[in-house]
């Protein structure tokens, strides 16, 4: 990690948000400041990683608030984790910047290790270079015990259930490039500043027999279930979790196809057997997450869409990541 | 990993080597493919982590041979692993790319893939996503038994090694720049493909009081060690190891200083007692690593040149990245 010399200022910012953070992971044996971190378990130990880069023009416009750049940055690692049922601990952050800001890196850093500290994760390494303006960020969690949640399990007969409700970052979008004019604080605050579904993530060990995280929308991330697990699906859009906004976005230009191919929106898609029906509304429950079973499992393949009486079969072609004036393809 | 289905081009392509990797290394429960790669540690485990990010036109010039550059974006991972006394086992790659190219992502690959593979690393995850030119490795390895090799533990009275040798790399890019114009492919190798010193770092642990790796000069790194260990150093320039190419330079231009500023170099810096002169020899032997003392830990701070019989204390600054027209602040 060079860059912890190699850019003074902005390190020396990060460094100074790090030395207050509040989480020292007890299984962390060298943090921030050498050559690598080092994380030492005393007994057996499972370890969940990601990766994920998001860049300037392509996956947020450059004057997004630094802040919520930096709790997005984080975010949707942790989405990423929440989606294997893996418990957050650590992270690394790898920063390229245009120019020296110390206003700019002060807000990233505030917004990042805000969202760290909430959840318990440690910092312990990074990265700062000068270039065009992106973040990848890397995220380790470990997995208590059971199987990792993988997207190759579903079996034909299981339901298919997302959290929260979808499409709100899509509108966000919309509003955002001015091809909506309806404002909506939620819609924009769920495509600058997503929240990780960390909390139920914890509980996917104890029903889901697949899950994925919702970043690419829910047609594509459905789509990787589906094919890694050999099977087919049909979603009854009349369930479909809709915020009003959304709901008001669709009837007002009939572009129904946008919550389910819209991503960002980082909630959890994933499939259990009917069985799990109670157990699964209990973990919901226990934490405030919205869950809703919105079709089913069938053999075969491909994701059929059913709608007022009429099934149409979409690919999982899905979302592309938006340039500021391209949102998908 | 979304990443892995955005781009299906790109990740096709790395996927492809990645199907034909043969290093499954046997604590990888889930390799690429999912929302998170898994690693199951069946005992205690100690962890090594560090990341490292390299820009087009900050870190390398944008039409760099992508084999080459497959290859370094990994090395200086690697460099930082060995800098720890750690053993390369796994890696994650977020790779920004400005166009769909397949002929420069297949070069990029094949190096990054034959590098990986002749130390037995796994690619266990990544990110493909559109931008500017920029890669940003995520490498771990294992610590087998024994503290591991910090920065901060070198003792007034300790030797100061460096491997191989120095300002290679800085040669390499007055060349690349056109600012020297006598020929030296060694130089240009080292640029743009360095060898990490993986073997010799596994031995760190035996006797090295502190360590880093160079990769932003000499002075620079070499300053990491004093600071972190509140300590002072005096080098000797008459024996540090020079190639004869940058003795030529040397000789030719007057820029003594060349050597001890310049980065990318990718060597190992390290203290020890005396007492283990020794042991340090055979090691060197052992891993064919070519070891030279260049001076001693003092105590006070502040590090001397020593040149001629004249002495001379140069600041930590050292090294800043290149941009193509700018080698050094």
């Amino acid at each position: 990690m060079p860059g912890l010399s190699q850019w003074p200022g902005e390190f020396e910012i990060i460094r100074r948000f790090f030395s207050a953070q509040r989480v020292v992971d007890a299984d962390t044996e060298i943090g921030i400041g050498d050559d690598c971190a080092i994380l030492n378990f005393a007994t057996a130990a499972r370890l969940a990683l990601t990766t994920d880069t998001l860049v300037a023009g392509v996956h947020f416009f450059s004057d997004t608030d630094p802040a919520r750049l930096g709790h997005k940055a984080l975010a949707v690692n942790l989405s990423d984790l929440a989606a294997m049922g893996a418990r957050p601990r650590w992270t690394l952050l790898a920063l390229t910047l245009p120019e020296n800001d110390p206003e700019w890196i002060t807000a990233f850093a505030r917004g990042f290790f805000r969202l760290a500290e909430r959840y318990g994760v440690q910092l312990i390494g990074g990265d700062t270079t000068r270039g065009p303006l992106a973040v990848t960020v890397h995220a380790l969690g470990t997995i208590d015990e059971g199987p990792a949640v993988k997207r190759s399990g579903a079996q034909a007969g299981d339901a298919v259930y997302v959290s929260g409700s979808i499409g709100l970052a899509g509108l966000g979008l919309k509003i955002r490039q001015g091809a909506y004019l309806v404002p909506d604080e939620e819609a924009l605050d769920r495509l600058e500043a997503p929240e990780p579904r960390t909390a139920f993530g914890l509980r996917l060990g104890e029903f889901a027999s697949a899950a994925i995280d919702v970043s690419d929308g829910l047609v594509a991330d459905l789509g990787h279930i589906l094919e890694q697990s050999s099977v087919g699906a049909e979603v009854d859009w009349e369930v479909l979790p809709l915020s009003s906004a959304v709901c008001r976005y669709v009837a007002d230009s009939g572009d129904w196809e946008m919550p389910l191919v819209a991503g960002d929106d980082y909630e959890l898609c994933f499939t259990a057997s009917p069985a799990y029906a109670h157990a699964i509304a209990l973990a919901a429950d226990a934490t405030a997450t919205p869950v809703r079973r919105i079709g089913t499992i069938r053999a075969g393949s491909g994701l059929i869409i059913r709608r007022y009486g009429r099934s149409v079969e979409l690919p999982y072609s899905g979302y592309v990541h938006f340039s500021p004036g391209d949102t998908r393809r």
